[in-house]
């Protein structure tokens, strides 16, 4: 449960934290972690609802379907973990029955294929006039290779994969008509680092890593709040084809967001660039303040920056 | 997932079949499973929509957060294994980002906290106008303490626990504006009978069990699909204090529904009463046929009879 959205999840950390966990760790990351003895579980679960976090009008029920998995596939990857299964519960209402729920679940089903994810479970159901989608999505890795918001250290090399602010420009685009700008077509078609996660899981010096949904000037609050560090972002170093604006507060791009240990970072990027293709950008340091410093080549700059909220 | 609320839950079974499991049971049951070695996880997910499973008008914040949790907890325990965890979504707009919602936390705490089952992750959202809530429960078990569906042998007893059709007395009493009758306020407080679950789930001779929520009527129709046999039931033997159609055909009763080897009932109903004060009732036999038999008084009657559906 990410404590992003309402005021009332850190009361509710509070109220069942005394309960017996029975092997889950607590609340706190991109996913719940289960102790199976030599693997983990990690699970997590987002619920999209209509006009809200879709819309009928911009986006088609493949993308909507393909969406619903991805962002959680991303969450699992996130964690160092192999996405293997969800559960999807999905009401309906009655205009939504027919044509809208197949190709709902043809985006689902591709999205499930190319990633090799299981569908083990759900609820399909009425609703009287909005869809509501709930999937949850599952992982399992060796338990060393979880990789928790918790574990960053003070010096280590703050990295993303790929660039950052195309999906919130391509929004912008929907949003002004534009639907088939290189940018729009990135946003509707919603694709989670899952071979990345997963190799970069396994590497050792990777300490922190979560994935990138609310841009980084809010995802990496996460990473200094529980792991006790501060950090320094250069803003010149981070890679976007757009304003910077978008690459650091615009929302859904599902990047990675990870630290990794100084002297390690050319190896792991090079390594990780040959192994999936992907780049892997430095774009600060943790330090051992607690501050959140923006940087213009080598320089603290004034910039008011804030994540993207959903409402 | 069920296959009982749309058509086309039978088609995503088709298209999803083919895809690798990785240690998931197929679609089917109550819960799915996941082998863990020695032991066996089971998950189960249900989504409540405001307007079609509950009315902010008939039930308070409270019953509704107990009743999400219940129905699922139900489910995990119909499996034959103990609930430990649950994953919360919910949408809620504006008019419950208050009071509402703290009652619902209040009431889904308090089934929490009286069955040991951890809440270890969730997601909350806005939404325009309703109200959406998705539960996964969680549950535990030596692996072959698990019971299925398609486990019943022709010849075993068919049994329930507790007694049928109060629920769906109670939901008529409300309609009829009637909130406090005992079938009212049994309607209104979800108890799933979770040690009743576990203790069955460890006993060898119960063949099949799966929780009633639809009514008798239509839930016996999945073990006698998944495990190809038939059934004959006496109406006079079914346990209840109302109409013999709530007690057949009367949704969300959450009691169980087993099959056990014809021998072993009388040792097995008897054990379990004195370890959790719970009747259980013989109400008929499993047959090679593939009939469902309506009996009275040890005659085929011609009732026509069919389950409670939600919309």
């Amino acid at each position: 449960m990410k404590k992003s959205e309402f005021s009332f999840i850190g009361d509710i950390a509070t109220m069942f934290g005394p309960l017996a966990h029975h092997g889950f760790e607590p609340i706190g990351d991109d996913c719940t972690v289960l102790d199976m003895g030599d693997d983990a579980l990690v699970m997590t679960t987002d619920m999209l609802v209509e006009d809200v976090h879709f819309l009928r009008s911009a986006s088609s029920a493949e993308e909507v379907g393909r969406k619903s998995l991805m962002v959680n596939l991303s969450d699992v990857a996130a964690m160092g973990a192999r996405p293997i299964a969800s559960l999807l519960s999905i009401a309906l209402p009655e205009d939504a029955q027919g044509q809208w729920s197949e190709g709902f679940m043809r985006g689902y089903y591709e999205a499930s294929h190319e990633t090799g994810v299981a569908l083990v479970g759900g609820d399909t159901t009425a609703s009287r006039d909005r869809i509501s989608i709930n999937v949850v999505a599952i992982g399992r890795a060796p338990k060393h290779n979880i990789k928790r918001r918790s574990a960053a250290e003070a010096g280590d090399v703050i990295c993303v994969t790929g660039k950052l602010g195309t999906s919130s420009k391509g929004l912008v685009d929907i949003m002004f008509g534009d639907l088939n700008t290189a940018a729009a077509r990135h946003h509707r078609v919603a694709q989670a680092r899952i071979a990345e996660g997963t190799w970069l899981g396994a590497r050792p010096e990777v300490h922190a890593m979560m994935d990138i949904s609310d841009g980084i000037a809010s995802d990496i609050l996460h990473i200094m709040e529980l792991s006790g560090v501060g950090a320094d972002i250069e803003l010149s170093a981070i890679p976007t084809d757009y304003d910077i604006r978008f690459a650091t507060t615009g929302g859904e791009d599902y990047e990675l967001l990870l630290t990794v240990a100084a002297e390690s970072y050319p190896t792991v990027a090079e390594a990780l660039l040959k192994a999936t293709g992907t780049t892997l950008t430095a774009i600060g340091r943790t330090t051992q303040s607690g501050e959140l410093r923006w940087m213009q080549d080598g320089t603290p700059t004034d910039v008011d920056l804030k994540g993207f909220t959903h409402f």
